[in-house]
């Protein structure tokens, strides 16, 4: 997507070993774009980061990365889409921690569909998966976006599903995006790239880590404006993925099915504990459209603005600014939202230039002939 | 149970054709003890039944049916169990519309015990009747009675599941209880007459009548503190009695199954309008022990009696009373109870003789002296 001279400063941020996606955000908070941080002093970006990580920022390792990351997103069907874009998913600012970068192959148009998040165990019973890719494509006919993870069983038949309608799939990986895993889903992934879309919040060549999927789960749940999970055993990386999307405010659908298989299990744990039971694919988007009108749909009017936008998920909290210089916990009473909310979105006005940080975590509105000039 | 001299006029008025259990209750209610109802000019019992159906409660055929009956419970295990005896189900003075008489079969003893509804299809898969004798078993090893309607099917397996500990089962049948309905289980039904209960408020030799079935499932969910349903279709009795139990504020539990079993799909829209998702004995054990605390106990402690009462439930409505005349929406108000509640509790305590009639719709207690005298 994007092609700015920018693009480097932000890959050179978020392939610096140790500088993470938390601490990326305060500096674009406090200095602006990712070219004005790098501009700083290392003793004005102490606040931020070690020593070791502030020199690392600099490099000739990081300097190769960033090279072969713009080298990689010159290839046809490859891009970038940073916080700053307006491609950037509106879902995944709400949530606490959104990646500061994506990595996408494929039709980058899909982050702005609804989307619904189909996960599940990767030892599926053939009903199981006969099922997810069921509900998948009924879902992606009526133009749901179905994102899941790209595992064997049930994540598969989701993407499988989601591909035969216009909905589509959108696949969230735990490995660099050049990275096929598993080898198993290479013809899957071909036919993803071409028809949906791939994306990763992960360095290039990052191989399979455990301790990045939980990250990964996080992002299948943000995206989507709900969760169903199809079939999952106690314990399993789907429980992570809904518990995610229940703590983003999601709504969570579960498949029931025999007390005695264990990849029900999860699925009847996650029922009782408020996850809605569902049968088909009529209810879950009977449940969703109630969801649209109270969850996303509320968050943008109790801001204040009830027509959609063109300037972003931001814009209504412009209107609780005034134009004195405000901190973010005068802005979460006013909005009645919270501080990750009012984070988020203060990052995103900043990057417009609507807002303008000033010392001591104030915050400012400049005028839109300001942020024009 | 009862051998008193007044069980004569309990079956006069029990089967006098015409003459149901609400006006019995409101004649009960004005004028005492059913041999003082029955002592009454026609024009005064004008205002509760019809004067063919109050020609018919002095009728040969009615003297005869009562003689049938008075003959039938000197058999051994036989009993009759009125509103007026101690013996009668706490549980039934709850619901709206408790029966005046039960017959019954085997061990009355069963009616003060805890007791779980376990309901289903008769058409139950082969897993399903399984699960159900499964879950029977277990819950009647942990002392709970299993209460069914002695259906093909889930409920046979029910009660086979509850004989098997010591908790037992007991059998409502929506026949008379001397009429062997359906005869597949006689064998089943001469277990339970010997080692658990068998009851029925219909009149000797009642056939079956498919309206009988849906007064009868009110029953076996009013015994018990929770229904829980094993497997039954869309639109079948079960359903009726997990509503009859909801509407009677009783917990209601059911089994999920495969998305595509069509005898699942009444569990399934049962969990959909709020009812738990049980997997386990353990799981219904669980919620039952909250249950008990906010269900029954919690009625009895806000009418103001915290200690188990043997004087029946309707002790604690004493204390809303004073001494002064008050009418039932006031007791209502002043006790926090339903209309059906107070109702039912003042019929008892009026039976006890802790409670006087007056004219007007009001009521007045009694000293206890005044009682025993």
């Amino acid at each position: 997507m994007t092609r700015d001279p920018g693009l480097a400063s932000w890959l050179q941020l978020t392939l610096t070993p140790g500088l993470g996606a938390a601490a990326i955000r305060a500096m674009l908070r406090q200095f602006g774009l990712p070219h004005l941080v790098l501009v700083r002093k290392p003793s004005e970006l102490a606040a931020y980061a070690a020593p070791s990580v502030l020199e690392a920022l600099h490099s000739e390792m990081v300097r190769r990365a960033v090279d072969a990351a713009l080298a990689w997103v010159e290839q046809p069907g490859n891009a970038l889409v940073t916080l700053a874009d307006a491609t950037y998913p509106r879902m995944l600012l709400e949530i606490p921690d959104p990646p500061p970068l994506l990595y996408a192959r494929g039709r980058t148009e899909l982050l702005q569909r609804s989307a619904l998040a189909v996960v599940g165990s990767r030892n599926a019973t053939a009903q199981g998966a006969a099922n997810a890719e069921s509900f998948a494509k009924a879902l992606s006919a009526s133009g749901l976006t179905i994102v899941s993870g790209l595992a064997l069983g049930i994540d598969a038949a989701a993407h499988r599903g989601g591909l035969a309608g216009p909905g589509s799939t959108i696949a969230v990986l735990g490995t660099g995006i050049d990275v096929i895993y598993p080898r198993t889903n290479a013809a899957l992934t071909a036919q993803i790239v071409e028809r949906g879309l791939l994306i990763s919040e992960f360095p290039l060549g990052t191989g399979a880590l455990a301790s990045n999927f939980p990250r990964r789960n996080r992002l299948i749940a943000g995206l989507a404006q709900g969760c169903l999970v199809v079939e999952a055993a106690l314990a399993s990386g789907s429980l992570i993925t809904a518990r995610s999307a229940a703590e983003q405010g999601r709504e969570v659908f579960a498949v029931p099915g025999s007390i005695h298989s264990p990849v029900s299990k999860g699925c009847h744990a996650l029922i009782k504990s408020g996850a809605k039971l569902v049968e088909s694919a009529e209810d879950v988007l009977g449940e969703l459209g109630g969801f649209r009108a109270s969850g996303f749909a509320s968050t943008v009017q109790s801001a204040g603005v009830a027509r959609a936008s063109a300037e972003g998920a931001g814009a209504g909290l412009l209107e609780h600014m005034g134009h004195d210089p405000v901190d973010i916990d005068a802005l979460c009473v006013r909005a009645g939202m919270s501080a990750e909310q009012v984070s988020s979105e203060l990052l995103r006005l900043e990057l417009a230039g609507r807002v303008a940080v000033l010392p001591g975590g104030l915050f400012q509105r400049l005028e839109k002939g300001a942020a024009d000039g």
